[in-house]
């Protein structure tokens, strides 16, 4: 049966408060059962959400720029080489069925755009790219602070898909 | 020799005033010498921007979403196909030297985050995401409501490179 | 830790024997325990290898040529749909460690030349573009008609680049 | 009006006969009036069809593998650096209305691959990747070891397509 496919977007860097938060939101979305996909890095958001879903015993895909995994996560089950550069940024979106959104710069606005542009739920998590790109980018979006109440806001998004079961 | 390639990007819909900026636009570029890059279709401002360098007697580039030339503005010299959808957004960044971002919505915010992530001076001509995401980004953009004003500072940043000579 | 992830590439159309074929090696990857991914459709090789696969409880991945995971075969765990048209090939390619070959046309075809082109070893199963194309193409390829035969040599590719023990 | 564009595939490394095979051809192109497409390198067939082409006054478009314009040869008008990879090999072929195929290895048959499968007309000039191949694949293509009868050929395939006048 196909499974539920959740990206975590966010810097190639991360404060330590970042990376924490990364971390906690990659162990929530483990424990839905949900498949945790993200840019495959071993640095910032991307390392630390991997880590988190690997620590709750979940199943990790990372999509990378490069053409070989060495830059690959050690955390990472399945490591998808591209070779795209950033154009891999929308295969990140496409694949996602609902995106969260950490703090990150060029890289994670471009995938919240993108995001917003082809229909996929963005769960922005202790990141705000503000209220006039928001309003220009349109679609359906949500702000939050807590990875708890992230991962409650991506199972309303995946109800409402009819991706899993209303409570 | 290798031409000057300048992007402008901006949404599939336009309204008047944004269309008419976009071929202003197109048509300065076009004097300049510049070859015009979009994303090649035949509406909003990729066709108003194409109009804009054809009747000036430019070279247009359209690097398309699809892989047949059936939604090309005819305003295009040389058609792209691509085939790639949303990654070629990607290609439209990495392929402009300078790139002008006119009104648009998740697309085009997505063509600004990837310009500034990769380097591409980006010129906001009447479009504004916003401080909260040009701040997040980073790079090197501009904000002017001019497409003259838009084209002198293309050329500052033209010469800054060495790709034009120093006035 | 990084699962072993091999290419079961093969033509949307696939006559009774192929499709018989390409379900057998499916069951015989999923027994090695290596993950099992293709282009992601729900017919001729692609349906027939994720189904073999699925039916000996592997797991199995579909890099979709679309932007919608409308195409994907049922047997798939996790679809990756990326709006690359023919490019996602390519992706096909560098995400796999081995790439398995069953009869098809054009895709299969640009499929074991970029493979050969990028260092990937390509066993080709009941399949044979002949020797000019293999000639031209160099890199490391091997000929059969057995699937079992086929994971035989796949192991021994993997085991020669430190991926699994040797015996 | 939207210009022809014909695609010269080949090898980064090409021997002297066929580097000047690859420079007639170019320099025909251009007499023709078509704009020279191909992956935009500085060397072997790449390099020589720019060459030949610039030679005879023709506009030249090089699509790159790489994202910045360092390894793009001195004899194109327009580089379009996409950081695709591989994947940029479907670009240029999707963007080519007729592929001439010279003498190359796994990029090239790649392209040649492709280019039947989206029905592209190739026309294999002093390249021959044998008859299984060109069997399974499909498609419309020719043989040729002459530049000045690939063109015509392709003059040919134009007219059927409507997009040059009937002699």
């Amino acid at each position: 049966m196909r499974r539920i496919v959740v990206g975590v977007m966010g810097g190639a860097e991360a404060d330590a408060p970042t990376a924490a938060l990364a971390h906690e939101l990659g162990r929530l979305v483990a424990r839905e059962g949900w498949v945790l996909l993200n840019g495959g890095r071993c640095t910032g958001v991307m390392e630390a959400s991997a880590r988190g879903a690997r620590d709750a015993g979940g199943l990790t895909v990372g999509i990378l720029f490069d053409d070989d995994p060495a830059a690959a996560s050690a955390a990472l089950d399945i490591v998808i080489p591209t070779g795209l550069g950033a154009a891999r940024n929308s295969v990140n979106v496409l694949a996602s069925e609902v995106v969260f959104a950490c703090r990150g710069s060029g890289g994670t606005l471009s995938e919240v755009a993108l995001a917003l542009r082809f229909g996929r739920p963005v769960i922005l998590v202790g990141f705000d790219p503000g209220d006039p790109f928001l309003a220009l980018a349109g679609g359906e979006w949500y702000r939050t602070n807590s990875p708890a109440e992230a991962v409650a806001v991506a199972r309303r998004c995946l109800q409402a898909r009819g991706r899993i079961a209303a409570p």
